[in-house]
């Protein structure tokens, strides 16, 4: 099959939020996706963008995407993280999700960032497979930790409360 | 003690640059450490900063640090990633830790992002039981994945490689 992998364009952005959502749903979470086509155009192009999309198109769709944006990291310094990489589920197999694999890690090359990093699913051993024969290291002694809108807000507003006892 | 916690400035950077340090130290990486003051400034500090830092300081020095920068989740939107929390080690158990913590959610509150996320080691039971304590989640299920600069060159070269023989 032919197609090609280029940055994605403002334009580009209705295909590439029905990716995510694609994806939402096949992880049965239809619901969480908040963004609009608006947020994915005000943060990926505006003067200060915060991402950089990639996408894979064929002759008539876009098929697949890549995001990556700039992280800080306090040992080596600008770093790149990989927030998703999708293909639709009809076109995977067919090495598009290695071609924006290897566009985002030549990206980062020219950048000369001193690392590329991600997170995937501990079940998900199809893509741990991929990551480690591409060379990259596995971390497993570390925990994610997010704290949500609405635990932020009881979070504060404790602290207010103790602020004032005090 | 007393102490307050304020935005960081430029000036704040080698004692910022000393608390990675002594971090680095203590576990036992003291050659990780790349970035300089200069990077510090740099990209916290320029016409586009790529993270903001706050500080502690008591009436001589500064006696901790956190460090945050914008991300993107594709479903969310904005969101705040904490990269470092760091109490200089004659200090800490006063309390001011938990003081960065909280100036951050505010930050995030501010900022109206629809999460804060960061990463713990699992061994480090006292930093789990105090997110938890604050309202955060801890996801189990997941990977953290690297790419270093050294696998990123041998990635791109053995591709290259491939599409020749191709």
């Amino acid at each position: 099959m032919l197609y090609t992998v280029r940055k994605a364009t403002p334009e580009d952005m209705p295909s590439v939020l029905e990716l995510i959502k694609e994806l939402a749903v096949f992880e049965k979470e239809p619901y969480a996706v908040e963004i609009s086509v608006n947020t994915l155009k005000e943060e990926g192009f505006g003067e200060n963008p915060l991402f950089t999309c990639f996408v894979a198109e064929d002759a008539t769709n876009i098929i697949g995407m890549a995001l990556v944006y700039f992280r800080f990291s306090t040992w080596k310094g600008r770093t790149i993280h990989l927030e998703d990489l999708i293909v639709k589920e009809s076109k995977r197999g067919l090495g598009i999700g290695k071609a924006l694999y290897t566009e985002v890690m030549h990206f980062a090359n020219l950048k000369g960032v001193k690392r590329v990093e991600f997170v995937v699913l501990d079940w998900n051993t199809t893509a741990v497979g991929f990551y480690k024969s591409t060379g990259a290291t596995l971390l497993k002694d570390w925990y994610l930790v997010q704290m949500n809108e609405q635990g932020l807000r009881a979070y504060l507003k404790k602290e207010i409360r103790n602020k004032k006892i005090n």
